[in-house]
């Protein structure tokens, strides 16, 4: 019940703290005998790794996944996966500006509310490292829902836009620019801006959006677990995310109803997509597609006010390497997240009829 | 499995079809000792309710709460309370226009593709009417959340929009006007364009916001189980939700960290409230405040072309008494499913520490 | 997370108290497309129902199940199935007798001392009147597990014994004596005996023996979720059970390795199962086959001291229409709660392999 | 699902197999604020380990745990606590004898046609060697439950049976003699007996009998998760076990209901305890005990005809190093497990009551 488990048949558990021996999880309820390309799932977790490029932090963590179990011969064994990625890079820091004050809009201060006490090191459980568990989970997951395609890119940062349907993009883009943002000449700006915000010790918030594709039809239970409330619960579980909408979304607000109504095609097909592939909270075989709202990181490299733990008011300083924009490193969290909802759901969708 | 229950501690189970012989549910989970005001929960039922206005469907429901179990003497006793909400309206009906066609943008294309046949009559489980064993649980949820306020209003519908921060809206108007939006001004503005749309035959969205206030600091787990990511899939596990944001929500992504960042009072109270309430997944004291998409109703009163089982396309016409916006009926909705979320947490906070 | 759920995707959740309104349950996950004989459903409630014959409780309650969802032309939709027995023999009794004492041996006392108060009407949520749920539910699911055979009956009463192997029974003998014993000369000292303890005021505990046949290879989850852990978990749940062995049991600790070992046949069948159908917590396609021991029902037609509940000494007297032995009305419960266990895992078996 | 999680609240999830690189586990939900002695935790596993006696198996597994996060200066934070014990055995080894045939009375047949494949190395998953995990878990639960004694001994091996009841045995013998039996002449017996058995290359079976003193009155939930029957599933699921009964188990179904209750002191303890500490599922301050049969060990080092996977007889020889009795080595895993259930209905007992 302590919240550190994701899914319903497609368990992912996970441990860690972000200075602590290390990190990893459990992945419990992965189908036997499926190939394992080891390599693909280590190539995701470097896509989220630090130190990638000029406008994210420069921390270096290798970040190796190592599996202890539920692998034999290259593949599933359908017993649970047990993973570790070890923190190489423990040193002993100087973490009093944390300590015994609490970083504005940060977790430290609830942390030590609902706990009594908090490891503080790096934020400890609080840290964005985290997500690296869920990465491995999602390069797992994305194995196993063979002939899905799930890609994330960033379309906002600040007030920098895309506003090209994604039918329009060309994503073999995406990996070529640091931003992750299939639209060049955009993504230029949206490095420029980055930049500049970095030299002011700022940060800036950003929006990354999904799209899946060839999803089988029937994936999603009808009422409280529905395919995009599991996605968006998914989405608003990863730290940094205050909103989630997918289709039409909250401009489909406006529309009215003759508007938005999704028109069949002979096949089942629409020709309209403003569900956004999930009708009833079962996909219908479109794209599924959906915007997450991150809100810039709150380590800011700039003199600040805070209290301490007895409510004093103390003067503190942002320290350390962090990432200006969080979204180019979360593209390939979202896609993780992605990948374990449809994955669990698409397991799920094996025990509907008789 | 199968997505009919929601909460990890505080527990609901819902069952029924729109117009099978009832709908109801059981709440697993409520502590005992609590003592129970029926009538309050028969008062949100009525404000569920069809038929309240001029701008709602004209059915009428009575929907009378009955309960089977889990009170004595007034109180809950611990065991679970199963409750039913009778269908007294159950007459044959002509279905022939939904039966074998598929009405655009509803679940009926996807429920027969997932489970190879469905009850049809008034759409079936994906009927709204289900939310109204939601509201039966959450008016029980609002009872054991002594001391906390929740509370949903209309803040948009269609392109009319309400920019008033809430702090400076009076709650009191709410409940006053059919839409059940806080200034009055807006009200009217907004009644009269649903009015407008309803004589079109057509429907329009809008959007619901939900502020809480007076919460304990500590709500929330904090990885997957987060309290904004528990409130979001709750929100989009309502019928025709298509977004969730929560404090500065996708505004929020274009400021800059400096502006963005809380600082704290003395008292661990914050200047600003751009975190809604709620850092690093746990709930902070302040108030919490979500919006909450809605699309325009599926069903419009309209000659449209569709397919049939066979593929084939055929002429259908919407039938019936439905809403033109369905933002007024939900407010209530949005209301007990907070409260389900908080209620939940709640207990969940109870085993945070030794 | 109270404890009123069984199963993990077949699963029951029920409610009600003994002399409450009603008593009842929603099954969640039983897939689409199941034709179900809602007559055979009533009579396996029939078979639990008190009245039956001179060795049960003369209590008269029809124990009619009425079904509120789930079902559409004769068949299950994928939906939940809302169902309810209500309790016609709701007349405002005499409870003064245990409404502040505490009887021997059930459950008043710690009811008591865990939620505060209770309801007392009839044992409330303790009665074993819950099971009633519990058996529409497994008839539902016998009918799901098509082709496996569940059938259970008495093997011992008081100290008298049916030692004959299951192999060498006749089970079409079951039904047709009181006793629900498979041995017609041992029915009938087993009935004597009962009569002779009823005449005491006295009351007698069982055996019930179930055996399931033609069970799929391959149900049961490797470790915590074992298919036998989960049996002897649902059998410990029926009220009144003191334990539960399964294949060579309690006496199978005497045997050496080189004895208890069953042997393989050819199609992988084994020429003893001293395993009872089940080896690693997986079924073998071998009968799996088990005992479960009631104690005697703990309320006794003859006066007895006990405490109220200020501590004090009080002198009672039991009342009403109870039970003498509980095990032939036992029978069908242990059916039901078989059933649902294999639906359970024959349901999660569908998801082992790619 | 795939059953590798244990419990409600304190939740463990466990994951390894036998040789492959390390097993371990995540315990989720353990309360802030611990002080956990480490030394403790590993004594238990010693208490498990190989290679402790003569009468258990001679394999060398150093089995030291090493805590990867959820504990900060010496407390546990709240947060996952994720462990590992690493495999130092790894060598090659000759797995011909198992790889391509079945092992009668072990898991090898079920996993093949279950998953389609299996670690065949050591019995991989369906190994004992798991339960290391649960052992680790379960110490740190015993030091959640400050007050509560938990102790499990040897009361059967073979037809040499303790009949003397626990209250009138010493249980400081207990860790003084490798059977762990607490009478010392009748550990001697046994351990004779033990060792007469590994001559002859077979094994025999046990019952190992647990008490748990000074229970909280109030722990168990009234319906499916009463106490004895989370007990008893814990208990079912530890490798060999073939039968589980509490207080009177199956000798109290011959007794009379007037002898078999419980007469009620004033302060609410009663004069005999055939209830075994639980009543109507709930714990009610008296000790509870129960009893864990155990068949003999599968592997005996005796030659065997069995099938491969071609369904062929073939000859077969067991080896390796085996314990010709697996109870000793389950009395730390019987406790563990009694550790981890009363942890968790500690932690759910917490939200009973308003």
């Amino acid at each position: 019940m302590a919240g550190n488990t994701f899914g319903h048949l497609f368990k992912l558990t996970t441990f860690g703290e972000s200075h602590g021996k290390a990190i990893g999880g459990i992945i419990d309820g992965c189908p036997a005998g499926l190939e394992l390309d080891l390599n693909a799932v280590q190539n995701e977790l470097d896509r989220r790794r630090p130190g990638q490029s000029a406008i994210t932090t420069q921390r270096k963590e290798p970040d190796t996944v190592e599996f202890y179990s539920g692998l034999f011969e290259g593949k599933t064994t359908g017993t649970p996966i047990g993973f570790a990625i070890h923190n190489t890079n423990q040193k002993s820091k100087d973490y009093s500006h944390i300590k015994d004050s609490y970083r504005p809009s940060h977790a430290d201060f609830v942390y030590d509310q609902k706990y009594g006490f908090r490891d503080y090191r790096g934020g400890g459980r609080s840290s964005a490292r985290e997500t690296a568990s869920r990465v491995v989970a999602g390069a797992i997951a994305k194995q196993l829902l063979q002939g899905v395609q799930i890609q994330a890119f960033v379309s906002q940062v600040g007030n920098i836009k895309l506003e090209t349907p994604y039918q329009k993009l060309d994503f073999s883009n995406i990996e070529s620019n640091p931003v992750r943002c299939p639209d060049p000449t955009m993504a230029a700006k949206m490095e420029d801006y980055i930049k500049t915000i970095k030299k002011q010790g700022d940060t800036v918030g950003g929006v990354v959006t999904c799209v899946a594709k060839n999803i089988p039809v029937g994936l999603g239970e009808p009422v409280f677990d529905k395919l995009h409330a599991d996605l968006g619960k998914a989405m608003l579980s990863i730290n940094a995310v205050k909103g989630f909408e997918y289709g039409s979304g909250f401009a489909g607000v406006a529309m009215k109803g003759s508007e938005h109504n999704d028109g069949f095609n002979s096949d089942g097909s629409t020709t309209t997509n403003h569900s956004g592939g999930i009708q009833g909270g079962i996909s219908n075989g479109m794209d599924i597609y959906f915007n997450v709202a991150f809100k810039p990181v709150a380590t800011v490299l700039q003199g600040y006010e805070t209290i301490n733990k007895k409510g004093e008011k103390v003067k503190a300083q942002g320290k350390g390497r962090h990432d200006p924009c969080v979204v180019p490193r979360a593209v390939p969290i979202v896609e993780a997240m992605t990948a374990l909802v449809l994955a669990d759901h698409w397991l799920l969708a094996r025990i509907n009829k008789v």
